[in-house]
């Protein structure tokens, strides 16, 4: 959505669904860290999640993997509504408009964007190695933050990142053989840096391996490549994928 | 909301939120049947979920807590998001019009109504016995419907009813505590009925007594008061409630 006609951006817009936007927690994992993707707006320091609006001729969903897509390059990604956030004040209109005027877009007062959002939270977890994050319109940088290292966001974005890693952990073994989080392939202890991370807690080997071994969602295949042959770990993909 | 002006019936609304309803799927539990309560549009033969809009003034909680109490009488049920329905052709115009005007409200083709909504689902387990159904000013009665003889509803009201129930089957214990679904006292078999009912399968009542013991969830207090007193059984409360 690139446009350096500043006063026809507004108007270039197709027809959207009034009053509601959506906001994308997307994590990813790598380096045994759990990451997830923000924006900051343009000459500020101001972060955010990536978020959008439904076009009107749009199913809700269509406008959530449109969204994903821009921002991550990925096509066909499994994603979740989690919450919607709906208090009368949950935005704040003086940073709303400074944060507009930054990337030199000014707004009247009666200008939509400054009139009451209800923001409709989804959740959607990566394959890391293949995003690609790309800014959108109002953004200079999107990056992946370690989530233990979430900046302060604008709104009640903070929020919405809480609410969406409570939601991923109630059925955290079916979430993750339905989503994208892992590459195709993966080991034991990769799979263990998962859980870990996102229970914010640690879990004994031998429990863990007795644990999703029970659950009969993986299948065991070749050795990993590496150097030392005999000390290769095994590789592991769900089953069914 | 009783108005028996119609020509003035939409001005005298207040601000609201547009594009945007609410749609609750109100499950109550009477005679070891599990109920909905549903209205049907007056002199028509077409039900609906309760529902309502959000006061420009009004929290989205705040929204739905009204709506559930002008329906049910009740304060303080405690209700849940489960879902938000955004397809683009989920409603249909002309039933809408037609609804309306059953009901003297003739529509006009740029009616706010008539537009693109969203829904968010909520759901609510009450107390059965200290409801008072009370219909809206769109219908000509709000009664409970056994869950297994739902009638056809309008729009996707039928799909947000089988999205509730999968939600609530999903961590039934601890709904069941937080919600307020059963009377304060209650027998083992009425729970026991409870559970089969959402869960929809029988449960082999020693099975059911030892799992649900084993939670450490219910306090036994003293005997049902019956005729037959030595037969009578013990009466069990939610602890902490």
């Amino acid at each position: 959505m690139q446009n350096s006609n500043h006063e026809n951006f507004w108007e270039s817009m197709p027809p959207l669904l009034p009053s509601v936007s959506i906001d994308c927690t997307i994590l990813g994992f790598h380096d045994n860290q759990l990451k997830i993707l923000l924006l900051r707006f343009k000459n500020t320091n101001s972060f955010a999640l990536p978020g959008g609006f439904i076009d009107l001729n749009e199913d809700l969903q269509e406008s959530a993997q449109r969204i994903l897509k821009e921002r991550t390059g990925l096509d066909n990604i499994y994603l979740e509504q989690f919450y919607v956030f709906g208090d009368k004040n949950r935005r704040d209109d003086k940073l709303q408009k400074k944060l507009m005027a930054a990337s030199g877009l000014l707004l009247e007062d009666d200008h939509f964007l400054l009139k009451r959002f209800i923001s409709i939270g989804y959740f959607a977890l990566v394959d890391f190695t293949k995003t690609i994050p790309t800014p959108d319109f109002l953004s200079d940088s999107c990056e992946w933050y370690d989530i233990d290292k979430v900046p302060e966001l604008i709104f009640d974005h903070n929020e919405m990142v809480k609410k969406a890693l409570n939601h991923l952990r109630l059925g955290l073994d079916e979430k993750l053989i339905g989503f994208n989080l892992l590459p195709e392939t993966f080991t034991m202890n990769e799979l263990q840096s998962v859980y870990e991370t996102i229970l914010g807690e640690k879990i004994v080997r031998s429990n863990f391996q007795r644990k999703i071994l029970g659950l009969d969602i993986l299948q065991r295949i070749e050795k990993k490549m590496t150097g030392a042959a005999n000390k290769a770990p095994y590789l592991y993909r769900f089953i069914g994928k």
